[in-house]
């Protein structure tokens, strides 16, 4: 049994050992019609097609692209982004997901997001450690002694940004002064180093019309270029300028403002990014659908409804439920625990049909599979472990 | 490090090995405090006053209680309820799953649920070789072939139960005639055995009213009875007679048609089903909240709001958001993939505070997290694997 030799770990007799169907879902050569149901089907070309598309924007554009492995959670992903993409390293959430990639071998991880707990703080100072350039976000001045107490013990540097809010409500600082005061604290602190500024937007993301959602980015980019200007004041360089996601990446790649992207659906994509327009009202299309759920119909008792295997344990419906891909004569209509209600007005599905649902939203549903299932022309070419599911730590 | 010894396998050598924050978020012997966020929580004396609590009121009402353990997918959690609760086995969705628990010692172990791809159907008929009694739901008269040619192969036996739509209007065939006609090719098959029937009102379980759901459940008792009256015709005698959940046992119990009850939810409970109502209109309370999402502040940047750690990845909001146990004062307002924002408008919460969660919805929950850490009196005393985590085939 060939398993694909992720960089992630599980050890060869592991691997001798594991079962299709209970283990995984499938092999490497299987045929695509024999892998197991419900789990996680990557289209190879499509995905490789979405990561050269997105590199080549960010090339043209003359800004960075750090990808967003907080939605695929999968080192091989990241490691093919580098190489078909040319980033420059990953961005996650959660100091567990960032030692998974720094393990994996990526040389420059940002946890874009806030470290608070005494031994978060403690693993994310040791990061270095594994040989990855280490960062991270601050938006409260008291976090920058904690930080710069776990670097020194460990002998080690963190690289920090200050994180703006600029419009989601969550995590960071009003721009302008608190800014500046956090900066110049980071950059007085021993060990830790002030790399520059995160003011990612994803209130506005999913917005549907492509002047609203150039509304509010003009916004950031005013609030975030009068902080950086604010912070030139005090001699203060931003290395980074971070932000960006699949439904505003032009707008800051092309603000001239922003140096860095950091973006993750547009590997996948999903029925809720699907959803927003581009400047003509028309669907995005520059990114293909990478990612299905792949699912058999297994009861059909109703002349006009059948029940497919992928329910709530396959997925996440916060944003809506998926939508059937290539089909326009059924409807995925309700989702239970671990069934699909479909629609099958002509009663067109057999039983062990298999079909191909679009998630409503990728990230949270790839973190409830073990796997990806890599499909090229009809056959398994990969099969790669989410290797940082579950890391919510 | 200890770790439980859960029935459930991880060689020694990886046990040793597990860091707390990135494979585990605990470990025994741990205090409460030092858990690591966000993670399942299980207050062990309300569990296991959930669980003696169910097995005496079906040993009252002189049925049996097979436990559903696609709620926990925990093998620890299905062998206390064989202990404390007298439960006669498990049951739940997928073959995989039923893999889990018959290989963590449960002997008698209902999928209730239909199997037909090839593959899962071969998986069932080898699943009495562990030394576990075999069931699964059968639907479709063309499926108890299928059934019969692997059992054969495998020289075992898979008894079956015929899966009446009882309202759910998700699998199960009419009540009546069809059920007799399935059951009666059971019965002529070689190496099966008609077991009786599965009957799950699943869709009234969370109506919040008592009588709306004795309505609901009134219609199924009768329609179950007309099938059972119609197989003894045929003398043919059900074993089983399967139902019942969280919302409604009580009516099962009593109903002196249904024999089996199969609660999932009870252990743990959620804000789903505690939404619903007693007969006096009050919620109901026998069963404690056993489960929580614990989490932390991780960011307070304004007055009135603050950010927690436990988002999309660490729960499901299917059935609506979490709330906080205990505190009146704040309140968890959305959900994004990695943060919560909570209402907290006297700026009560401190950084790094933690708060207990209990999720809109427990099975959708669980299957997100790798492990239950079980807490007394301050400690942690057990850490359990979600065993079946992730087993969806």
């Amino acid at each position: 049994m060939t398993i694909h030799n992720s960089p992630e770990n599980l050890c060869e007799s592991l691997h001798e050992s594991l079962e299709v169907g209970y283990d995984v879902p499938a092999v490497v050569g299987m045929d695509e019609a024999d892998i197991q149901t419900p789990c996680l089907v990557i289209d190879l070309d499509a995905l490789e097609k979405n990561i050269c598309t997105m590199g080549q924007y960010a090339k043209e554009m003359g800004v960075r692209h750090r990808v967003h492995g907080k939605m695929h959670k999968s080192v091989d992903i990241a490691l093919l982004q580098e190489k078909l993409g040319n980033s420059c390293g990953v961005c996650c959430q959660k100091v567990s997901e960032a030692e998974v990639f720094a393990r994996g071998g990526i040389k420059d991880v940002l946890v874009s997001n806030q470290v608070r707990d005494p031994a978060k703080i403690d693993r994310l100072a040791r990061l270095p450690k594994l040989g990855a350039r280490t960062l991270c976000c601050v938006d409260d001045i008291d976090n920058v002694a904690e930080l710069s107490a776990a670097a020194q013990k460990h002998g080690t540097q963190i690289e920090c940004l200050v994180e703006i809010d600029c419009g989601a409500g969550r995590c960071g600082v009003e721009a302008g002064q608190p800014v500046v005061d956090i900066a110049v604290a980071i950059n007085a602190a021993p060990n830790l180093k002030f790399a520059g500024i995160q003011a990612y937007q994803g209130a506005m993301q999913h917005m549907e019309g492509f002047e609203d959602r150039k509304a509010k980015i003009e916004i950031a980019v005013a609030i975030v270029a009068r902080s950086i200007a604010m912070l030139k004041d005090k001699n203060l360089e931003c290395d980074i300028v971070g932000g960006g996601g699949t439904g505003s990446y032009y707008f800051e790649g092309t603000s001239g403002v922003f140096n860095e992207l950091q973006c993750g659906s547009y590997a996948f994509m999903d029925a809720d990014y699907q959803r927003i327009k581009d400047e003509n009202g028309n669907k995005i299309s520059e990114f293909e659908n990478a990612l299905f759920i792949l699912t058999s119909v297994m009861s059909h008792t109703k002349a006009d409804k059948a029940i497919c295997d992928a329910g709530l344990k396959a997925q996440s419906v916060d944003s809506g439920l998926p939508y059937i891909f290539g089909r326009d004569d059924v409807e995925y209509i309700k989702c239970s625990d671990e069934h699909g209600v479909i629609s099958d007005p002509n009663g067109a599905l057999k039983i062990n049909e298999k079909l191909k649902l679009v998630p409503g939203h990728c990230d949270p549903t790839c973190n409830v599979h073990d796997y990806y299932v890599g499909v090229r022309n009809g056959k398994v070419e990969v099969l790669w472990p989410v290797s940082a599911r579950g890391k919510a730590y």
